[in-house]
């Protein structure tokens, strides 16, 4: 089984093979170097969700699973600039889409170091998977990890800009997130729109609406799956649109 | 001119050449019939966007504007299911993505039949973009027309499902469109995410968010643009969230 072992996946940095591929199927699907070529040929290369999985995980999820959805455990991270609907009333529309840019890279960046996917774009906002395609243990941490490191890189990375028209309004990022059984698959006939759904990633939504400029709000479900790495965090009681029931929610303020 | 005339394409049904690429370069890219084969072999094909435009149009913004983006006039709109979040909590998940697959394929047809494009698909909600990159005299009204396709053949679909679990409680659509100035083009370095931002686009979202079930709200902008065809419908004064000052909306209430 040598020949097994050297064609594994790493479990940080480049992966030569797609981590989903082989998370999902076992089966080796070459990403990088000579053997990626022929693959590209007929269109399979790194996906832009995230570059260590390939574009059969992104875009033939009915071929990898054998179905058009399946249940899964995982946790769902959502981000948005706060006040963004603000801004766009106030700043030129070319020095939004740069915020626009920072902001998505910055986060990409913080999701994929921590193996989750960016599922979805939405102009000031995403929506990342962990824990599918890429198997993550502790996909709960992982997710606290990567809003740490978005709300320290986009505050970085935002606080550089020469926003003087915003009138000392500060400009910061919320996050909201939630672990659980959710349905991941295609759900659309008209496009290949592999996405998430199901209580749980509403619930993640919902949370980080109510999210301040530098927070992260995570559910108890996920705090009780981080264990120590949340201990000390702040509870809020939080009244969700949709929700009969008030939430409970740990509060996490970015580190410097 | 007579074989530039035969490759215009079609005002309406399915066009022979991409709509896009020619309103926008024009340059007749086939995408139907056997002149639409070779261009398959690059990867070429119908967008999953808008079945009358290319891939091209969707994946390869800097190369049809030759700059990441521009500044277009176009009509927004948003749509969502209702009270998804607490039917999220109540019903399996495997019904829920029949819900959301009903839903996307009736709005999809609609969005299409009026020449807009379905540019985002976020679970139980979609936007749509008009006058880009097909260009539509009339955008703000094919818009409200697509709107009321949308109400009339959800209606139809979601009625025919068995919800008994609901207790009662209806299952619809909320709708919102607003006219005026986008930035349109790609925002991140990780993907070819085209799309439109701006004012416009979250003035649309947050008329969309405030929509009872079977209601369209479109902005006083639209409906000026609109002119007679929204004549007569009620208006509503709404306080939307990051918006300093109230915003007049008319309101459409689908026809049976």
């Amino acid at each position: 089984m040598t020949e097994a072992t050297t064609i594994q996946p790493t479990r940080s940095g480049d992966a030569r093979i797609c981590r989903g591929c082989w998370d999902q199927m076992h089966v080796p699907i070459p990403i990088r170097g000579a053997l990626a070529l022929p693959f590209r040929a007929f269109g399979i290369t790194r996906s832009k969700m995230n570059p260590n999985i390939c574009t059969i995980c992104e875009r033939s999820f009915r071929y990898v699973k054998k179905q058009s959805h399946v249940a899964a455990s995982a946790t769902i991270l959502f981000a948005d600039i706060r006040g963004f609907t603000h801004l766009s009333e106030q700043i030129e529309r070319v020095r939004l889409s740069q915020i626009v840019s920072l902001f998505q890279d910055r986060c990409a960046q913080a999701i994929w170091a921590h193996d989750g996917i960016v599922n979805k774009t939405m102009g000031d906002g995403l929506m990342a998977i962990f824990n599918f395609p890429i198997v993550r243990k502790g996909h709960a941490e992982a997710a606290i990890l990567a809003a740490l490191d978005i709300q320290r890189h986009c505050a970085k990375a935002l606080g550089s800009l020469q926003l003087d028209d915003l009138k000392g309004q500060p400009l910061g990022v919320g996050v909201g997130i939630h672990s659980g059984d959710v349905e991941i698959g295609e759900f659309s006939s008209f496009r290949s729109d592999f996405t998430a759904i199901g209580g749980t990633v509403n619930l993640a939504s919902r949370l980080e609406s109510q999210a301040q400029a530098g927070e992260i709000l995570i559910s108890s479900e996920t705090a009780a799956q981080a264990g120590a790495s949340v201990a000390g965090a702040a509870q809020r009681l939080l009244t969700l649109k949709g929700l009969d029931q008030p939430v409970e929610a740990r509060v996490i303020v970015k580190r410097d």
